[in-house]
């Protein structure tokens, strides 16, 4: 991982002078850097080339950040990761081309895998989570999200790149075709059950921990399975309905609607979900060799389950 | 160039059905289709395969369309091409989501072409643009660009992607090196002489030819050739200066400024540096066979350099 860090270093140092600091700023804010691990656990189970899975490491990581970029400039959001984002420090202008840019580098660095396969499937990947955002945009404000739109949705945004990630390191490993399958539906599993720890994070969770507002969801008028629980439950007088008719005060129903989910064994229900989806995950992991690499991939799934950020 | 609408149009009509009715609206507006033109001469020289022709012409005419959706999310605009811009259509959000989506459609269709060298051209064409329109928007309202900042700037962002739309053809075919890089530079220059003409045009076209309004330019403080040559001859009280210097009428000055431009012999002088351009490209063109393509190629050379819109 530390290979990632430098990688991710060089990107920003080797970029034109004038775009190096804006670079810096969204590359090098941290982050959890589950998307580079999975790949490089994905990818080592079989005889494989330790440059290539590095750079489809790296270009997972950068293609994630170029999303949080351009979601930032969607949703005008000011903090990312306890820090400014780049709307807020450069203006949407920069966001929008700063996010262009880092796309297409994610994009020469999946080049370098030399891989046809894994290029198109990270072409394929972007318009997934693209196609998904603006599906997410069009139903904004909208209480009648079925369960079955929620989890297609959140596939499209979260669950292809994870599931990118697994399936291309793979695929960069000798692995037989049982277990690139095992690795993509691993990926997709898990993706799932993140994405839906993360919707519950954005009710229970703490701003220092998460890196942004408790509540952003609810202000961008996203439904996510704690707004549908609550309304499911309280059909009546319900905060996230009042917000999505455009009632009452705003941030009343936000404060309002976290207050009611913190407290309620909605949270347990989630939760439940999110274990179905990684139960799932670990199953498909049964067809890979057993050892170290395997107890990884367990563990981190394990992780994403339990973490607070 | 039929098979050109039929491949855009097969784009829109396969998309996921939500994205349909605005990937139309960008994709279907018309436009010159001088890239996808220029992808089918650049690679009939030598021995082709037509259907990776038609993938990389698909291409570049997408990655152009993405660009225009996402320049026109940056600067606000209302209009394009005639028609209503998708930021002013459909919101910012979509603009950019949809401006994403094209990238990664363009990138599915150069990976059609399986050619490892023109999929790397296509990702750092992309990052040269983003890069050279950052650099623009850092300069905005900075009276003091030089000639060769100028250059650099619409190499970046226009001569780019036109020289990837000729070196691409010429890779995708069995051109000899000398061939690819007559053909390279022959994009290269044309692209220059291209953008110059449309920045002159943004002074003295007619908004119904150019499909948005005169003055873009200057309403968002690009400063360009005609601009330069504006502020060179009339240092003292001069309305370019004065909108950079946010003093005065700030539609009074671009007012002033078209007019003074209009009726000036800089119309001339700025054709003079775009004929240079053209001139260079035209000389690129010597190495390669003579016949019907190459006379074609210098029509279009000529055209550049004559069209109103």
């Amino acid at each position: 991982m530390e290979r990632v860090e430098t990688g991710l270093r060089s990107i920003y140092k080797n970029a034109p002078p004038r775009l190096s600091g804006i670079l810096e700023h969204s590359l090098g804010a941290g982050g959890k850097k589950v998307r580079p691990a999975l790949v490089f656990l994905s990818g080592s189970f079989y005889r494989h080339n330790p440059d290539r899975l590095l750079s489809m490491a790296l270009a997972v990581e950068v293609l994630h950040t170029a999303t949080l970029v351009h979601d930032d400039a969607i949703d005008n959001s000011a903090v990312r990761r306890g820090r400014e984002t780049i709307n807020k420090a450069w203006g949407l202008d920069k966001a929008i081309l700063i996010g262009d840019y880092l796309l297409a580098e994610a994009e020469e660095l999946t080049m370098a895998t030399e891989n046809l396969p894994v290029i198109g499937l990270f072409a394929h990947t972007i318009k997934a989570i693209a196609s998904a955002e603006i599906c997410q945009s069009q139903d904004a404000f909208r209480p009648d999200l079925t369960r079955e739109q929620y989890i297609e949705r959140i596939a499209g945004k979260t669950a292809s790149l994870l599931s990118l990630a697994t399936e291309s390191g793979a695929r960069l490993s000798e692995a037989p075709l049982e277990a690139v399958r095992g690795l993509r539906e691993y990926g997709y599993n898990l993706g799932i059950a993140f994405q839906i720890v993360d919707d519950v994070l954005d009710f229970i969770g703490v701003e220092e921990d998460i890196g942004k507002p408790v509540g952003s969801d609810l202000a961008e008028g996203t439904i996510t399975l704690p707004s549908m629980l609550l309304m499911e439950h309280y059909p009546v007088d319900n905060p996230v309905r009042r917000l999505c008719e455009n009632a009452g005060d705003r941030n009343d129903n936000i404060r309002q609607a976290i207050g009611m989910f913190r407290d309620s064994p909605f949270v347990d229900e989630c939760y439940g979900v999110a274990m179905k989806y990684r139960d799932r995950s670990l199953h498909s992991l049964e067809v890979l060799p057993e050892g170290d690499l395997r107890t990884s991939l367990k563990e981190l799934a394990a992780y994403v389950l339990s973490r607070k950020r």
